[in-house]
């Protein structure tokens, strides 16, 4: 399928596509894209207190029970998913993953890239994630990395997900993508992070708000959507 | 035409829609769409130098003479005018003004609304017009004003044009319009303001600039563009 | 009661109280204060498209309802609340608004005062009221204001209450309220809002998503939370 | 002595200029500039608590009081003064006070302008006095105000002094200027505010400080700063 | 004393937490915390050019030095203190670095930590010691950090004292601590650092104006005062 | 030359001292200043597209080839360059690197720094370069940093040149270097940059514009300008 448009999702651990993006993710699987998630850790360390209460666990032993709960939510979702498992808490990125990830974005030439907030407080693995995407997005331009590849590519738009705290995070969406059509399977996907139970509520209300917030902006009628915040300038042939 | 679309710009003074907007008006003219400029003033008192110096030069002399560039200039660029006629340095606009602009706003059911940036330290009428016209904007979908009138009206997307120096007033854009097809008559336009000719080349070298900023962005081949910075989120249904 | 601890509420419309800081009202009331709110408008003309779709709807039919639903709202609060009836969609307030507002902080020196956001692009009279609010505060300050007047004032803390698109305001708490014993007030007086039923949900959803965010921040347990951000800088005695 | 050079003071209220403005008005008097002060209000009812402790205080006593010490304050610094007179909490600036104000920097043109900062929510009469200093500045260079008028005038660098504090009001200096020469002068104006006997220490200690900031940015020797912060870019012809 | 409070301070180097931070510590100590210093680099490059200006000063004989300094007012503030001993200008931060603090945080379960503000342009090991700070705050939560280790942890509110230039690391405090109680043993502690009497009379002047402001902003008497800023939302229970 | 004034330029690759600070490097060198580029890369995998597309393209001989346009163009400015070759996309700057660094500032106590803006999305290596060149600026002023040495240094004013796109880089130009004089030599660097062309009209038109703000900013005349942000606040001595 040489023509198939492509999107790429970077996050720092697996419940972050989820919840911030799996309306995204889903969406344009339906529509035809080929998904890619690019998972940078298993969120092993911290993100997964539920497992570490179980009794025996071992890093081992979380990490591959958040693997498999990222496999089944990404194949729900429609995505293929990729593992970095450069550790987390703090994110242990290197010279190998950089170039991975420079690979990827030539090999996909996505139409667009989703990742993390520029800010996060509570977080620090989201903002370098973000840095990661962002930086690698650059370099994959760059004819003298590894010079004489063949590829086609063009750096892509890139949107930013809502984090848990929005204005905490100074982040501000320009951007909300109506996910009605998808909304069931992103609940799925939801149902699938099974110790996480506190937060499905915490996204339904979410993109219930956000659904709101979009049909108040423009008129559009929406239930449910998922805000982005963009972060170059686009060009528009029309106004209206 | 029931379902002509509309667009409208609403602007502090003459110079202002043919240096920041020209390529949009001009371009939606192009396309179909029925295209309002509401002019507050004549710029007669702080915008009109050049007029000031011709001997005899009065009040009146000089708003003809802007008021016959401003017609010449919207004409060219396939728009019609409305002049407020509100005074100028600073604007002074009063409850007919509002209410003729809330008027205005559901006559036209616009699909946007262009109009200045919020902030402007060497201008002060600038960030006054962005106040009303975004006033305005929102009294307009009050049913208790006017009650029993009939329209039809939803509060356009609001897009700030680029002021002379943007930097100093926290202007950052996150849009750019493709004028490719318009420049010529955006150009033209310039040269009706005959006697602002040191401005035809620094609003010539802005559109360039701009255009190849477009061009970078985004990979979208153009020359020439126009900034634009967006007041409120947009909603969409694909991100590639 | 010469001792009573008293707080006071400004906000434009009868809605706003309701959405954005019935718990803080129930919840003083409840320990004992006495609240009181001031209302500058009915919100008549741009808050009340529900009512103008009544047939024979008149400004003064409107004004008398929202009066209505405002003063059982209040009263389910545990508030008391004035009408400035100033007009909305803009508000028109006047000298003799100032000097009432003046007075009001003089009469009840109140150990807290809320009111809107900073900015709100999407309804002009919530900045309106917010400086409205702020600038009288400090005007109570003034011996020269009305000399020879008995009072003891102290110019109060000053909470700014949620706006509806927080980030779209520049919006950023910095306190949220537990609000958990008054969380069924508040939604009563949600239901006197008849026709705003859209919006129950909206701001219920608003409250226990700030209810966990507040939880997550702290460890302190609590379901529904209020969120405010503070202009004026605290002094404390301990930080633990 | 038509080569003069000359400045603008625009304050609020008297004390605003010898507590922030002190020291550039002595040391551009002491160099041979004519510096003038627009002083818009006495701080009749806001700034003079003091004065309205005193038994029979009348409105006209305490303008009395107030314009005798600002008077005795600008001689002192080697300033003329002129009183706008237009009340003050809040400024009542009208069209014929715009229009003064015009005229004033018409007929001096002065070298640079001195006002206060663009936000201060402890007192809203600064930002009020600080746009109108900023808005006259602009329309004093347009020639259709008072057509046909006799003048030389060039548009002056605009610096904002600081206010009593400077993080609240997002304040951030660019510019310390060297007082040292002209502090005792500076110092002896602080004492003709005999009432405000309490800010006499905290001004000398911003003084202070200011000075040790000014020296460890810049390596420069001195004693005694003043922050400024600037509104405009300026033109330099050397960096070293 | 197993419900003993605690307090944390994490500072780049000695002279840091006895300027910014000795009124916090000094008052909790008072108050029966336990207060603990973790003081990063003994500033022994960057912050010690007096010792550097002995004859035959070495790196050894300047560590020792700062150290006993350290130590000496670290006592005299009643806080114990830990040196990491990692380096300074810059400060070289490695994982066993990183383990110790996150332990640090477990084992103290603080009620409140300390640490520089997020920006200095003056002195980048301040805002690394500030993130190096919050990263490991949050680390300190993660289960998988270190698994099986048992210890009671809740994320403690972070506080950031003042920088020696507020504005030009775009400080804005939020909190002011009334240190009138402590001040004598907080200058006390000024006069351990000999060789820095320079700053002595600038932070006694640094804390008169915040005592000032504190009590301006509340109308609580006060007359030293410590700024603070606040990174997270906090909780209450009333506001008044 | 015991009192010859110097300059120091930082870039992270080649073109940016042409494009960015070409003017105030001619200028000063003119003006009889020893101006000094530390070069940190060749550009050599980012910046060199139009190099890669040449056959037989390696890494050393785009190398060899921007090496060599840089050194002609640092030449014709009158500049002498240094090369620290440490990569780019990213730089990889190192110990050795930043040691060199901080002894360049020591050798030429320069009167003024020039680097990049402090943020860059479009170019990771750009933010990276000016905080290398900010923290390194600070580390010479440490006398534990290679104690013994000798040297004359005071830490210089910092200013950043203007990036490709400076809105999105949230830049803010404060002052506007005139650099009409040596305008000629500044567009035959450009000419130098051969494969680059497209950029000259980029950057001619900005330094047109530029030239034209300075001069409504100021009412010096002007043509071209060369716009920069300023790091710290300065101090005068005259606000005439």
């Amino acid at each position: 399928m040489p023509d198939q448009k492509t999107g790429l999702i970077v996050t720092a651990h697996p419940g972050d596509f989820v919840w911030r993006a799996g309306g995204a993710i889903a969406l344009h699987a339906k529509k035809g894209y080929k998904v890619k998630i690019v998972c940078l850790s298993f969120g092993e360390r911290g993100e997964s207190q539920f497992a570490w209460k179980e009794k025996g666990a071992t890093l081992e032993s979380v990490k591959a029970g958040r693997k498999d709960e990222a496999q089944r939510a990404a194949e729900l979702l429609g995505a293929e998913i990729e593992f970095f498992d450069c550790g987390d808490y703090p994110l242990k990125l290197n010279e190998a993953h950089f170039d991975r990830m420079v690979d990827i974005y030539r090999e996909l030439n996505p139409s667009f890239v989703l990742s993390h907030a520029l800010e996060d407080p509570y977080n620090f693995d989201h903002p370098n994630a973000c840095h990661f995407a962002q930086e690698t997005r650059v370099v994959a331009q760059a004819m003298g990395h590894k010079p004489g590849a063949q590829y086609k590519y063009s750096a892509p738009p890139f949107y930013m997900f809502e984090p848990h705290q929005p204005e905490q995070c100074n982040y501000k969406p320009d951007l909300i993508l109506k996910i009605d059509d998808v909304w069931e399977q992103k609940y799925k996907a939801f149902q699938i992070l099974a110790a996480q139970k506190h937060l499905w509520g915490y996204y339904e209300r979410v993109a219930l708000n956000r659904g709101i917030q979009g049909s108040r902006n423009t008129g559009i009628p929406m239930t449910y959507g998922e805000a982005y915040q963009t972060l170059f300038p686009r060009v528009t042939f029309e106004l209206g």
